[in-house]
């Protein structure tokens, strides 16, 4: 069967890809260049009818991830439903479901049949869980354990799979003689690492990398190279470990990209602000363009409560230098499993990374300006229609108000703008 | 009277100095070098005997500023009081009394009389509502409105006093001429401006600049020159007003040196986060590294609401590119007073700002390394303790528990940092 990019490659964008190209602000033929090149992609089973196709990649809008999924000690998949609607309402584009609790695959089902949005899975999650069911003990998956739930997964429809295959002995070596702090923080990373050392044998994703290319290329879904070693804290960032894997990844992308299959690359992680610029312009290089994927990255370790804020900086200076994807962290991140307003504030908060990234690399935007119009004519329903979050700012402006609808109860009647406007027009005196 | 730079020139540095050199990890020689350059300033006034010295620029750790104070529509002091004891104690730095409301100067004697902190104010405020007293019109205040109110914060005791000294005829003619979106958002220099507008005379802090340099040498406050004009959006960052009215500031910070009178230098405002760097490189450049205190900036209009993380990205882009006072954005900006919680979430991000700025410029931290450790040890006490804000970890972990105290209900028994201790170790099977 004929990949998407394949098809591509022979026919060239169809209708709908052709209005994708128009609200990216690039020609369909540039999309389909870029999609060709794998330096885009637009994950989508081909089992999936419902999907709104999205373009993640260079010179396109960056786009937001929001993670959901039940866990083992909190599974209420009608919160998890709850939490994906507020995520994509929020503004998310995609979104992960990385359930590990009870549903047993009918949250992600769910998801798939019931939203347009391109869904992500991690399925090494229920590899993992399935060996222990089996023997007791996680580190007992093998490939048989690996290649079925791959292939749940890309039966239900899942669009695009984080595959920790480049998790290899060589990087788990790596791994045993750094002197890092946090060896691995990654889940399906640690899976992939302990079932190496368990087993003594190579990860299957890696040696059977073919046969995971059949498979994506009979569902058409996208692959993303789970960043398995990506660091955990400031102290491992840009380490031995992180890059022996990257290394590998880069190898990955160009055997996906053989088969047309579409591949993107997961990164970090915890990184200090001085060294995110480089790690996305190293990835750009060694993976020859091919999308990253960024989860955070988170500028400090200290403020866990607040990774949505230590998130927002790095991903506003990862988009800026070139990131094409960011993974929301939310408050709850290193404490709880999030709940729906967790889940709501890491969007707001990834939404203004990105978009802070994008008017500093175009020079401005019509948003802003919009905004910044409205505060001059001191137009507060403009104002808060225009805002990123309108009901927030209802509640601020309702919650403490000015006795002069016009102003706010900050400045009030000593309103700078209200001032400066009288006079700089003369209406004064 | 001699003041401190001139004692220091003289006698270089006293006890209390010394182990703030020690403190801020230099040496007292170059500490004494800093301050006599004007490039280190240690605001404090001299009437003042309970203030804790504290050290702002070139070299020491980035200070934060938190802004508390009534307003003509919310004017209750004992919340005033409260937002300035839960700022302090959130870990800002320097308080900022911007008091508009009906507590008459005694909220900002209350905080000298209490508070070990250095206090800044706003004259003009003062003066503005006093000429509206007297004539109707804030625009009417004149050099008399302005130099009493000066005089009556120095002789109370404020430590460093914002004076918008380089808001002149010409800046306001360049103002006139631009195409700004918001021409003044700065309430002081839009009081300024309407005044100089209104009279066709001079800001009298401009032409009677020696008075004003009298009275901090008498009083020896520290001079803030006012970002009047500071840009109010992102259309009109680093635009023609703002950089005219930096260029007298710098003439007026090479005055205040000639008297041995302690000056810094306020700026930006809105700032995409490409032009940060170079705002900063650009003030220390022609203010001869006169320490920059810089409000946020804002790297985005869009988030009303949110702007302590809008200016948390900005705030942590510009203490790397060397700011060296940061003042606190609160999720109210634009929208309303804020209230006790506003403050204490500004000032978290702007000390995870700071923070991560540092991190990136010195190489990590041992502080970062402690809670990473902490994480690795699943440590969830020391994690605890060391964490930016202990009471909201605790909030969190104990909302949503695990059932397995040793990890949490994100990954629950999957946990990575768990299952992979054990294999490294070889501790499993």
């Amino acid at each position: 069967m004929a990949t998407f990019v394949s098809q591509v490659r022979k026919e060239g964008l169809d209708k709908e890809l052709k209005g994708l190209a128009e609200s990216e602000g690039v020609s369909p033929a540039k999309l389909a260049r870029l999609i060709c090149a794998g330096r885009v992609v637009v994950p989508r089973n081909s089992t999936r009818a419902n999907v709104k196709p999205l373009a993640i990649g260079e010179g396109m809008e960056v786009k937001i991830n929001a993670n959901i999924g039940t866990s083992q000690d909190i599974s209420d998949m009608s919160e998890e439903i709850s939490k994906a609607k507020t995520a994509i309402g929020s503004g998310a584009h995609t979104l992960m479901d990385l359930s590990t609790g009870e549903d047993h695959g009918s949250l992600r089902r769910y998801l798939i049949s019931n939203l347009e949005c391109p869904l992500g899975t991690v399925p090494v999650y229920d590899a993992a869980i399935e060996a222990r069911r089996k023997s007791g003990n996680m580190a007992d998956m093998d490939e048989e354990h690996i290649f079925s739930a791959v292939e749940r997964h890309a039966r239900d429809g899942v669009d695009f799979l984080t595959l920790h295959a480049a998790v290899t002995k060589r990087t788990v070596e790596a791994l045993a003689r750094s002197d890092r702090i946090l060896g691995v923080v990654s889940r399906g990373g640690a899976f992939m690492a302990a079932a190496i050392i368990n087993s003594g044998e190579e990860n299957p994703l890696y040696s059977n990398y073919d046969h995971l290319l059949d498979l994506a290329e009979e569902y058409d879904f996208t692959i993303s190279l789970g960043d398995g070693l990506r660091p955990g804290s400031i102290h491992d960032a840009s380490d031995g470990p992180q890059f022996e894997e990257l290394l590998v990844s880069s190898e990955l992308v160009k055997r996906a990209r053989e088969r047309d299959v579409q591949v993107m690359v997961e990164g970090p992680g915890h990184v200090p602000m001085d060294q995110i610029e480089s790690n996305v312009r190293v990835e750009k290089r060694v993976c020859e363009g091919a999308p990253f994927y960024v989860l955070g990255p988170l500028v400090t370790d200290i403020a866990p409560g607040y990774d949505h804020i230590t998130g927002a900086i790095g991903g506003a200076i990862a988009a800026l230098a070139g990131a094409d994807f960011l993974c929301v962290v939310t408050p709850a991140e290193h404490l709880c499993l999030p709940d729906e307003e967790d889940v709501r504030q890491g969007v707001i908060a990834a939404r203004i990374a990105a978009h802070s990234a994008r008017i500093a690399s175009q020079g401005g935007s019509e948003w802003d300006d919009s905004i910044s119009r409205a505060r001059r004519d001191l137009d507060w329903k403009m104002h808060k229609e225009r805002s990123l979050d309108p009901d927030e700012f209802d509640r601020r402006r309702s919650s403490r108000p000015s006795n002069d609808p016009s102003v706010c109860s900050m400045c009030s009647d000593l309103c700078a703008i209200k001032l400066l406007e009288e006079y700089l027009k003369g209406e004064s005196r």
